[in-house]
């Protein structure tokens, strides 16, 4: 464990199958006006939606409907919410969904009273909140983000121009703002029943999203440091849940396993006392805003071009990753052949869940690689910091 | 993850060398009387003590001093602290020392304003407090009960007759009571520099107790649970940085690993999910009643006779403990081989350290094992719910 940090983790999470029961009392800690946010119409399909609602009328709440938020939220989006706090002065706003809605539910929380423009003052100048903010609580219905048990706001903030000839060309911005513990949600309800009509793609990207963290947080810095240790826990849990899941979504241990491993692998504590790489995050982020494809997948499709490419420049830790993640034995073999298995290992795992391997799938072509690539927020940390060349090299490998 | 649970855990853990920079700022939140409690004058040799009176009065705060507090805290002392609360209108108590000053403080804080018999109601019957607690923070000074980010609070409450012919006989209780959040201490300052001016036998005692508190949780079920792998990440951390820390102490990556380590092995995420064992803590607690031992070491004395005794109920696990935490290779052993392999690892570890093996080092013996015996609580979980007899059989391996 390096440097100086503070951990701070204030979320109450309630987990299991019963988990709901306890919507009640933490209902009790806020005022009357409750906004209901969430997607589209899957959780009034599979009962969430009737659940959430009955129990807000019964603690005798104003529900403020606040439908439509987005796999990739819009900061258009955010703005709405907004004027809908304002005007109906909400006391909590309940988010019901995956990571995108929770997400979405803290830009909300920051940005409905904030003194200048949010989307300048938290998404690019990275400031903290300086206004009274609203009180956030979650339901999950889908794992990866971990945004129920931090600060993390990915918002999307694009402008699409279509030039003569049809030629549609993104631009803008798709970035994550990182809050203090005040604004993590109060509480989180989770019960794995709830991600198991999340159809399949959706489920593993959701997996390999979790894997995407656990990776970023690993592949960084060469002091011993236990996180490291728990990283490699949580990678081995979630190799064998996930196989477990992706031929019987319905295994409910698998599934519980998996929900908790997603919670852990991005509720800060694997950030204590170590550095981050992050890189492929900031890649898939730039697919995500030209593409507008499944976050998940976007980290899939160049992972493996990502890491092949850093691999010489930690092969300590890859090597390590081998190992003690996939029971790569060493035995009579250098350290890049035991990491190229290692890789391997992964690639193997990855072709199993069926994720996106290539991101021409997910709409990235030889026309749009620029504007991609435009995207991309380079940082200097991880074990190696890209040039513009080499980001386009990844995303071409990645095709 | 199995069961229904709420993970709650809202104490702030400011860690680093440079940690206690957060004192005066934690210090804000309180009101002007601080009661200073620690152990003996090993605070005062190496500078913690003036460190913290130091940011006491730059607060303007009253420094009420509490000095004295045992490395097995009594019952006794609990109720004096407790009259120097009332007297004084204390309004955070500040532990600053190793756990048994911190569980310490947390008996003071929730049986100062206890409206019944403190013994009674927390200790035997295991209730909730129903008064006004008083604030607690720590600075930590050893390693090893998880005191730090936990209710735990283990107290000895002892009765020593001396029978014609100066037979000396020991009875009572020691025994522990877990209190909810709102007894977990606010903020906790950790500074691995602080824990290097512990002796090496009180070290090394503190390394096993963590280690004790990880084996605990992990014997225990036998569903498929992410926590399992958390806890062999952290064991196989602890196992590799002890090795250092016994030799050379003054390492700070390792004694920065193993705190960090010690307050996530008993932070309540690892019991989250599954259930535990925790037989080894109460004969270990019926040991250091009768003999006042250091409580690390006479969890030492019994780990390997215990484990030993219960392993065939348990081999799934054993076999997975070799494995995955000692790297053994299972290629054609049978599972007891296996696990048997397991356990001799884990004893020539604990021989590295030079951790206390027999209890009769300790002053067990065959006229007070009777003793011991009686005041062993024998709890009905784990792999195996012991008789009276099996507890003498294994105390008497022990010696």
């Amino acid at each position: 464990m390096q440097g100086n940090f503070t951990y701070h983790n204030p979320t109450r999470l309630h987990f299991g199958e019963e988990a709901m029961r306890h919507l009640a009392d933490e209902l009790k800690n806020f005022g009357s006006v409750v906004m209901l946010s969430y997607g589209g119409g899957s959780i009034k399909r599979n009962g969430i939606y009737d659940a959430v609602v009955d129990a807000l009328r019964s603690a005798g709440k104003t529900v403020v409907d606040d439908a439509g938020v987005m796999p990739n939220p819009t900061y258009g989006k955010v703005l709405e919410g907004c004027a809908r706090v304002r005007d109906n002065h909400v006391d909590l706003i309940l988010a019901v969904g995956g990571g995108s809605t929770i997400d979405y539910a803290k830009a909300v929380s920051a940005s409905a009273w904030c003194d200048g423009d949010p989307w300048q003052k938290y998404w690019v100048a990275q400031q903290s909140p300086s206004c009274p903010t609203v009180p956030v609580g979650a339901v999950l219905t889908m794992v990866g983000t971990g945004s129920e048990m931090n600060g993390g706001s990915v918002i999307t903030n694009r402008q699409v121009t279509e030039r003569e000839g049809g030629e549609r060309i993104v631009t803008g911005l798709k970035r994550g703002k990182v809050f203090g513990p005040e604004l993590y949600p109060k509480f989180t309800i989770l019960n794995p029943r709830f991600t198991m009509t999340v159809p399949q793609y959706q489920m593993v990207a959701g997996f390999f999203d979790i894997m995407s963290h656990l990776m970023e947080q690993y592949f960084a810095g060469s002091a011993d440091c236990t996180t490291d240790y728990l990283i490699e826990g949580l990678m081995r849990s979630l190799v064998h849940s996930s196989r477990i899941a992706a031929r019987n979504p319905q295994d409910y241990e698998a599934r519980a396993n998996i929900m908790w491993t997603a919670t852990w692998a991005l509720n800060t504590l694997l950030k204590m006392g170590k550095g981050g790489d992050w890189e492929v995050h900031q890649i898939g982020h730039a697919i995500g805003l030209v593409t507008d494809a499944t976050h998940g997948m976007t980290l899939a499709s160049v992972s493996l071009p990502y890491y092949r490419h850093v691999m010489h420049d930690g092969l300590h830790q890859f090597a390590r990753f081998a190992r003690n993640v996939w029971d790569v034995r060493p035995d009579g073999k250098t350290d890049v052949q035991v990491a190229e298995e290692g890789l391997a290992c992964l690639e193997a795992w990855m072709n199993e869940l069926g994720l996106v391997m290539h991101s021409r799938e997910l709409g990235v072509n030889e026309a749009n690689l620029q504007q991609v690539a435009d995207a991309v927020l380079i940082l200097p940390v991880g074990y190696r910091t890209l040039t513009r060349d080499e980001v386009v090299q990844i995303l071409r490998e990645s095709l």
